[in-house]
Order: structure tokens, then C-alpha cells, then sequence
């Protein structure tokens, strides 16, 4: 397979683009870079500053490319993205390209803006220019489970059985989404849908729940954030842990979420390029392996990596502190992944991880600002 | 009340602001004339040529400011927007300033990215300027039957009561837009809600009929398009029969939507101003009378218009050309709305408008072109 990895830069994107060349593919990754100057803006580093996708790329990847794939073309000029479409010819696409943190979008105008603008634009102007390139290239979208928020009946797998009044119909699930970054994935799986069926795209949509993990390379890992703005619960609590700061948790803590390691995010992802969606279908797979409550998760990085234990704190966000969640994830599994289960194992490689680097953590960025919450005073 | 309509330049947006201004309020009309623009662009233009906003105002409304909406404030520059909510504090805010036609949406990337880009952003930076400057006031938003497509089940006013898996909840209705254009009212759909649950925003989204007539001011009438690309269908109709040519039914015409008078828009919206949405309300209206199969309109156009009849030409859109609809409406009926029918005496009206501007006709912008197909070849 040709495979374009877009977002190659990223926790998710880089680890994709190795694991698809170790397979024996032939790999592009592509990034803009924008999110390095985002985390500037905000003042948060990952833990470990890695050199830029095209000088880690070097004799690992066979390709990479430095564009923004939501500059679209003029009447007279090809953007960068048509460039890459007519020359690399991909079999596959794995788009990770977007604007990836819910608080940075609710950071204010400008950055939900800016969000929805990269996003939503980048994922249209990519529909366009599969289209005009290589429309049989199969797409493979990263969402997000937080688009389905939280709803009082069981999530299924992107699609609904309904009946009403007497009749029945099959439906793209209704979604509650619970920031202006969720809801930008809402709106880029509308707008791929309406792609497959008039265009006959062929796209994957993979509702990702909240990714953990350092991957299988401990000596190369990926950006791994854990500050409130891009980095994820579990890898924030495990810093937490290892520096003796006790585990923040947002309002009660009874918020239920899938979670998935990373290396099913690359297993998961590998499985949905081998077994492509069909030219006109809009295939949904929930991908996350195991659901947790944020109290469940810090109870259990207590017990494996210990730290002075927990801290409940004024939830930032605005979302529902104990609900019914149920949600389906078998599509994924049907195709043969057999998940990374989470447990000490896993926790202590986590905290070995991050003990390496515990001098560089900036405990300043761990904790929720005004700036990040929901509602601002 | 002070009401300010954002799209006052277009075939609703004037006579909504002069009904406004008729019944004693004080009205600002806002429009960034950039339909104007793309009228030139694609070749297209009004049956009557008005002036512009600003000089047609004159005596006539209380203020108007030629702004874009989807321009946002940079850190140190204030919109126009802002400058305009924060001045005139607006009670209640009609948002008809987004791009509305579905065929320019489809045209092509340029067109496609242009019409999410300026609905979506500027609906956000909407969003975000009431919250900074008038958080209570009420916004009435302006959507379109199109957002819901043609489901096999009855199609409620924006939500659903849905059991599954033994469970119920209350969701946004689902949806399955027909093109770029109505796509971008379902994002604005899905973030007003979210303004709604999360900013406490009083939101009343009217999901409107395809509007036809003339209103009541014949001398004066607003834009009236007939072309394949702003014209809607019975208006186009209309001028077909009346200077001789076949009324053109896309495909079989069985397609089947929901239609209003533009008489009937004025009183729905100034209904829905009259009794607001609660703060964090999100109230959705079926905004339409009555549903008509495309083929039901052309008869009745030839019944009661003459011309030469109707003939059937290859279907420019992609969509159901027989299929089951069935779409409440008694929201607004509720409120107190009496619908104005369709019949003879409304066609007739029409027909006399149309005859008395009938040799500027543009003949050659009634029918679709390759360009406007939603396939291209």
C-alpha cells in the first residue's frame, strides 16, 4: 500500500506512519507543524521536545511533505495537498490533521475559530481533492467518542436502527458533542458522509476514545503531552503520580469514557486500511478497547504507581459528572484486534517513562486555568 | 424591541426588516453584500435590480452597517460586529447572512469551502459576539427543511424522543443534508445547540420551506431570483410559464418538500421574536405550510398560469426522486401563525409581477448546467 499519514507529527500520527513502513508499505507523512506553534502560544511543551516530523523521519519514512491541507487551492494555483494526491497516488489515507484538544478550542474566539476553520475546511478540502486526485483512495478519518457526548440510551457504531411514528429508518447516530473542537468532528463526519453518498468517497470514521500509553518505543516515544490543554487524563495522571502531585479529578469523577493504548490506536488503525470501506460507504467503528470512570483510573494509577493519591477539583468543563454510558465497540474487534488490556504492566512502563524525564515536567501547565474553562466568569 | 437583521440585503432579509420596522421597532439591518458578488461570479442576477441595502433603507429603517459577519476580531481589532452588538444591543437577532444556495455550494471546492467557511465561522463568531456583548439576546437563526433530507420516518421539529436498548432520551433529530449548503446549516445547527447548553444562549433555529411569492409590496419586491442557481423552484416556475417556456422538473419529480409563502416567513419570524427562547434554549420550528410534490407545483403552475406545460430534464442533484415525507409544522401554527395557502389567487399575483419585468428575463440562466451538477462528469 501507498499510505499518506496527515498530522505525521503528532502523539498519534508519527507512531502510525513507523508502524505502517515496519509492515512494508510505503509511507508519506505530512504535516503542518501548526500544532508546535499552538503549544507555544498556550505555553506547554510535551514532556519530551522531539525534533520536527521530516528530520525524525529521516531513513524511516520515504517521505514527508510540509503543508497545511486546509489551504486550498486559488483558481490559478495547485495547493500543496493536490500536489501530494497527484504524486504519491495513495492507496490509503489516515487523517489525524486536526486541531486535536478540546480546552485549547475553548480557549475564546479566536482559537474555536480557528479549530472549527482547520478543521472542518481542511476535511472538506481534502474530500475535494481525493476526488480530483484519487478518488478510490480509502480514507480513514480519526473522531473522536466524545462526539456521541454522553446520551441515555447505548452509543452504537456511528449508525442508529430507528423507528418512529410506525415506520423505520437507519440514521447517522444523533450526537450530543461537548466542545467547539467535538463538534468539529460531528460536522467533518456529516460532511464525509454526504461524501460517500454522492461522490462514492470511501471513508473509515474511527470514533477514538481517549488514547494512554508510550508505545512499544520507549527510546523514541511520541509527543506525550499531560498538561490541561493537549494532554490526555490517564498520561497526566501518571506524571502527576511519579512527581508527587496527587491526582487532579475534574468535579466527582464519575465521567465514563473509552480508553484505548496507543499500540491499539496503531493496531486499529492498520486493520481499517487493510480492510478498506467500499466506494460509497461510510464505515463508523468506535475504537476504544476498555470504558473507565476518571475515578476508577485514578484509583488504579494510585495503586501502581502510588503518589500522595487524589484530589477532586472544580470540573473546568461542562459536562455530566455520573451518567449512563454504554457503548458499542466490536467493529474493530470483528476485524481481528485483540486489545491491549490496561494494568500495572502497563501503568509502570508509563511510569518509567516519564520518571526518565521527571526534571523537564512543567507542573505550572497541569493544572485547568480560567482560560480553559467551559464557562468563563 | 430592537431587532437586528443580519442579511438585510437579501430576498427575506429586507421585507423581514421592514415588517419589523411596521409593526414599531427599531430595526438595524446588517449585509456584507457578498451575494452580490457571487451573483456577478456565476452570471446570475435578480429579476429587478435593487439598490443596495443602504439607499433602499433610506426613511425606511433605522440604521444599517455594511459588515461581514465571518470576520472575526483579531487580538487587538474589534469586528464590526462586536462594534455593532455592543452599540445597538440588540432584544433579538434574525441571522439570515449565510450563503443559500445549495447548487453554489456544489459548484466546485472554492464555492464548497467558501459556504461552510462563511455560514459556520460566521454563526461561531455570532456565538461568541453575543455572549461578549449581549448574552440575553434572543437569536433567531434561520435554517432550512433541507437539513433533515428525506427520511423514511416523520420528521419532528429538530428533535427526536428515541427508545433504544430499552432506554429513552431526547436528541437532536437526525439528519441527512443534500448538499455542501444545507450541511453547513446542520453545523450551524449543532453549535447553536451546543451555545445553548453551555453559554445559556436563547436560540430559536427555523428550519424553513423553500419560499415562493412576491409579498405584498408588488411595487417594491425584494430579490427575486428564477435562475438555476438562487432561484427556488415555483418562483422559477412561475417565470418559465409566463414567458413560454416548459417548466423544467428535475428528474421524476416526485421529490417532495415543505413550502411557505413570503409572507408566511415574515410572520413566522416575527412569532418566533414575540415569544423568545428561554435562556439555553434550543427551540426548533418547522417553518412551512404545506408539501408539494415538484410535479403537484408544475401542474398548478399550468393550471392557473398557463405556458406550454412541463418537461422532465435529468435531475442536476443528487437525491430521492420518490420517497415518503411526511414533516411537522405546528410549532409556529401554535404561536398563532395563519398560514397563507397556495392557490390561483397567489400564482396569479406572482404571474403579474413577473410579467411586468418579463423582458429581462435572463433566459439563459434558467436551466442547470454541467457546472452545477452535484456529479460532475
Amino acid at each position: 500500500m501507498r499510505v499518506l499519514i496527515l498530522g505525521g507529527d503528532g502523539y498519534l500520527g508519527f507512531p502510525t506512519a513507523l508502524h505502517f513502513k515496519k509492515k512494508g508499505h510505503e509511507v508519506m507523512a505530512v504535516d503542518s507543524y501548526v500544532k508546535r506553534a499552538q503549544e507555544k502560544t498556550v505555553g506547554v511543551r510535551p514532556l519530551v521536545e522531539l525534533p520536527l516530523m521530516h528530520d525524525r523521519a529521516k531513513g524511516l519514512l520515504d517521505h514527508t511533505w510540509v503543508c497545511d491541507i486546509s489551504d486550498s487551492p486559488t483558481l490559478d494555483i495547485t495547493s500543496n495537498l493536490d500536489l501530494i494526491l497527484q504524486d504519491f497516488q495513495p492507496d490509503t489515507i489516515v487523517h489525524y490533521a486536526e486541531q486535536c484538544s478540546a480546552p485549547y478550542s475553548m480557549m475564546g474566539r479566536q482559537k474555536a475559530l480557528q479549530t472549527q476553520r482547520d478543521n472542518v475546511l481542511g476535511t472538506l478540502n481534502l474530500m475535494f481533492a481525493v476526488q480530483a486526485h484519487c478518488p478510490d483512495a480509502h480514507i480513514i478519518k480519526l473522531g473522536t467518542m466524545g462526539e456521541y457526548g454522553t446520551p441515555n440510551i447505548p452509543i452504537e457504531e456511528g449508525w442508529l436502527d430507528v423507528e418512529h411514528g410506525g415506520r423505520k429508518d437507519r440514521v447517522l447516530y444523533p450526537k450530543r458533542p461537548g466542545s467547539i473542537y467535538h463538534l468539529s468532528k460531528v460536522h467533518d463526519s456529516a460532511n464525509l458522509e454526504f461524501g460517500t453518498r454522492v461522490w462514492d468517497l470511501r471513508v473509515t470514521d474511527l470514533n477514538q476514545g481517549v488514547v494512554y500509553g508510550v508505545g512499544d518505543s520507549g527510546d523514541d516515544p511520541t509527543s506525550f503531552h499531560y498538561d490541561h490543554i493537549f494532554g490526555t487524563v490517564l498520561n497526566r495522571f501518571v506524571v502527576q503520580a511519579v512527581i508527587g502531585l496527587p491526582l487532579t479529578v475534574y468535579g466527582r469523577g464519575r465521567q465514563t469514557r473509552g480508553f484505548l493504548n496507543i499500540k491499539d490506536t496503531l493496531a486499529c488503525v492498520y486493520l481499517a486500511a487493510q480492510h478498506p470501506a467500499e466506494p460509497g460507504e461510510f464505515r463508523v467503528f468506535n475504537q476504544f478497547t476498555q470504558q473507565y470512570s476518571v475515578m476508577a483510573l485514578a484509583k488504579m494509577v494510585t495503586n501502581y504507581v502510588g503518589g500522595p493519591g487524589l484530589q477532586h477539583i472544580d470540573n473546568p468543563r461542562v459536562e455530566m459528572e455520573e451518567h449512563f454510558y454504554e457503548a458499542k465497540h466490536t467493529g474493530l474487534e470483528q476485524l481481528g484486534l485483540v486489545p491491549t488490556l490496561l494494568g500495572e504492566a502497563e501503568l509502570l512502563k508509563m511510569a518509567a517513562y516519564v520518571e526518565r524525564y521527571a526534571n523537564q515536567v512543567d507542573r505550572e501547565t497541569i493544572l485547568p486555568t480560567e482560560e480553559t474553562k467551559w464557562r468563563k466568569k
